[in-house]
């Protein structure tokens, strides 16, 4: 398996999630989660964005959103907006998004997500790439919003990403944020191998 | 220079920039343009978020949300959000950016930017660390808002970064998603060297 026909998927967990007092909660919907998060699924070629909400009020929200960018004036003002929110479907659980994807990929989906601890079954994004050529897929990705999914739901993945770490101790990320530098180190280009350049074969050089 | 000890500072560009139409604009502020990109900021050690924007009235709207979250009920309420904060400022112009940068370092800053097209000074991710290693600081890496900064402001740049490719041809990352990617290339920990773990050592591992 190549690298670039991997099979992601990545999902946003509204629940159950903890709050900052360690109560387990339901998040609202953010209206900019589902664009900037669809927008980075498309760039990294993500199969599909599940928007995982218990209450239909939320769902409901979101499938408005969605009419507006999809059919409405949104999809005639921005097509690039559509294109990248045309993968988002929003489940009412975890098992719902699992069941979309085995329908389609023949296959349950291995479960990868992220925590501030580390755990047995940790994994560093290098390694993690190195899986994806080496196992048979499909794959989904989860972020949990709030203060991040409830213990119980991370002890069922298969493979828990290493945290984030940029320079220092500060560490809240946005999930909008950390979605994006997730895909970037699991799927974008090997920029780090050198001066590695897509466009520059491909465009030609101005100025 | 070690990498650790980087000085670099981020702007975000609200004027001069191009609208779909490639006409001169000015962009308005977008609340979690403030809210993302200090986090991301303050996770990669940035020295200094400025918004530049020209319109007192977009200045005093940012001024406004600041002052919420640094003295408001905002601050009590989540104090990691203002120490996020603490490091953005609203500068007019770009050339005002660079004097309070220079005030602060005695150096005038070397400008970065990025663009969707490649140039003589155009410079990959793994080479800008390196040249953060070689050279003298401090920097400044610009991003822009709307669909990217006026050609002249571009040419102002120092280097220029390669575009950010995920797997395929679409390129519309929101510029939260953006900056959030670059500065983990530039400023990340090493994670593409092995199975790189911080918190390994740091933390004790549950589980």
């Amino acid at each position: 398996m190549n690298l670039q026909d991997v099979r992601l998927y990545i999902g946003l967990v509204h629940y159950p999630v903890y709050n900052k007092r360690m109560q387990v909660i339901a998040t609202s919907v953010t209206n900019l989660d589902l664009h900037d998060i669809s927008r980075s699924a498309t760039t990294y070629d993500v199969a599909g964005y599940f928007v995982i909400h218990p209450h239909q009020a939320q769902q409901r929200l979101v499938g408005e959103i969605l009419r507006y960018w999809m059919e409405g004036y949104g999809a005639e003002y921005n097509p690039d907006r559509r294109e990248a929110l045309e993968r988002l479907k929003v489940t009412a659980t975890l098992e719902e998004a699992m069941a979309v994807i085995e329908e389609k990929e023949g296959r349950r989906p291995k479960i990868i997500t992220t925590d501030a601890r580390t755990y047995d079954n940790s994994v560093g994004y290098r390694q993690m790439r190195e899986r994806f050529v080496a196992e048979e897929g499909p794959w989904l990705l989860l972020f949990g919003t709030g203060f991040g999914m409830e213990r119980e739901m991370m002890l069922q993945a298969d493979y828990i990403l290493y945290p984030v770490w940029g320079r220092g101790s500060y560490n809240h990320l946005s999930v909008r944020a950390a979605a994006a530098i997730i895909l970037d180190r699991l799927l974008g280009e090997p920029w780090f191998e050198g001066d590695f350049c897509v466009p520059c074969s491909a465009t030609e050089s101005s100025e």
